[in-house]
């Protein structure tokens, strides 16, 4: 495929989701270069987060759009969106404000797995998740 | 949830598959940051890849296992696995050989959306994708 025809199709035609109407997104610090998250978009997320430069996700497990940082206050400014060969996976690269993370960290990605199977911190906490959303507890 | 709690549990113990027996796996250049690619692992490609530290993913196309670079030559050597904090989503640092993308790139995230819904090429091609996987049409 010739560079030209890669990019015959405009982006949102290039999008495609999967058969419960979502595709993944990663997201990275725009700067660093550090992935912060993965999540899941639908279409309407996706034209919210292209029209508000704000990262929008659909919650699979409150089933209802989700605004990141609207609770948290820890909102993402969108700088790009890259998508994959296959259309089926978007890249954000984003100003992380806060920590992505509800558990308090920066990354959600803060465990490295060890040579015994056993795990490792591997981040930094940034807040306190039970002053942020409460104790579970 | 304390730091201990978080770590209680063995890496295997905390990989979550999904309901396909599948985990998505983001893959990231170790020293540079960039994102290469993101494939989806089952557990005998994750303790393959854990075994062997080269890249080892469950091709949704094909239904079978698919050792990253069998074919053209472009593996990747893996230095770190990280876990998010729901346990559904696996980061691969690597040291990527030649391009990840089967498009010739290096990585699969060479498309950028721009403001008027077009995209623009944001990568480098480090291969003739007709040379190495053979012409396809």
């Amino acid at each position: 495929m010739s560079e030209n025809q890669d990019l015959q199709k405009s982006f949102l035609e290039t999008v495609k989701f999967d058969k419960n109407g979502l595709i993944p997104a990663i997201v990275q610090d725009h700067e660093t270069g550090k992935v912060l998250m993965m999540a899941w978009m639908n279409r309407q997320s996706l034209e919210m987060t292209l029209e508000r430069k704000k990262a929008c996700y659909w919650s699979r497990s409150r089933q209802k759009l989700w605004l990141k940082g609207e609770s948290s206050g820890n909102m993402q400014d969108v700088h790009d969106i890259l998508i994959d060969c296959d259309g089926d996976t978007l890249l954000l690269k984003v100003s992380q404000i806060g920590g992505a993370c509800h558990m308090g960290y920066h990354s959600c990605f803060y465990r490295k797995a060890k040579e015994d199977n056993s795990m490792e911190i591997c981040d930094t906490l940034m807040f306190n998740p039970d002053e942020v959303y409460g104790k579970k507890n």
